[in-house]
């Protein structure tokens, strides 16, 4: 289906800017008419364009390399928004440590002068990817 | 904002209906004909609106009570989708024992014959309600 690999590609492009840790990449990403918000892995939420890519600069600034691998990436399209659910694997090296970390994510778009753009980041730390069965009882 | 208060009002109606341990009501609150996905605490994306029920039911199941109180919630809305991300903090009574537990969430809306129903909940285990502050490293 063409409009869940177009939020598929738009979601590439997001994870290239963080990878490449590009500012200039990941501001073109981000919608610029509809609301933002980001829930980074372990903090509160930021909401607001330049809150967001604000943070986005704090995390690249405080980053001196990350290689990200996507698994289980799966698109759902509604309309003119669509998400993505997937899970981040990171090597990141900061503060002179290389640290491998995994997170469950959620990347909302809308589309906004016919590009699918990036309006809600939400990414939770996970121990790995997560085991393929039902829940039956919370936490 | 009118639109941003129906979004958090059917938010408020997913939460009666989980609190309620009520299936029926649970059910009302997912989209039926826009695509829908889910990731609870911990666990892989399940999609789907029969698996996503499902997983509900299998849920409530292994759940005698829950008792809910939701923070910080702040709702978005961009044309026919809305997303609330708001802190749960969950008590919740399961095979005999009392848990409490905190989980960052996002929940995604979209108007569906003038009603706004719920294509997407994520919820991730966080330790507590998390720090006002900017992130300036990964994990």
């Amino acid at each position: 289906m063409e409009t869940a690999s177009d939020v598929l590609a738009s979601n590439k492009a997001f994870y290239d800017a963080f990878e490449r840790l590009d500012l200039d990449a990941m501001s073109r990403v981000w919608a610029t008419t509809a609301p933002t918000s980001c829930v980074h892995p372990g903090w509160a939420l930021v909401h607001g364009r330049e809150r967001v890519l604000a943070s986005w600069e704090g995390i690249f600034k405080g980053t001196e390399r990350v290689k990200l691998s996507l698994h289980e990436s799966k698109a759902f399209v509604s309309g003119d928004m669509g998400w993505v659910v997937l899970v981040e694997e990171l090597e990141v090296a900061q503060q002179g440590q290389l640290v491998r970390a995994f997170a469950q994510t959620t990347n909302t778009f809308v589309r906004e002068d016919g590009e699918w753009r990036l309006v809600h980041h939400h990414a939770s730390p996970t121990p790995a990817p997560m085991p393929k069965k039902r829940p039956t009882t919370l936490h």
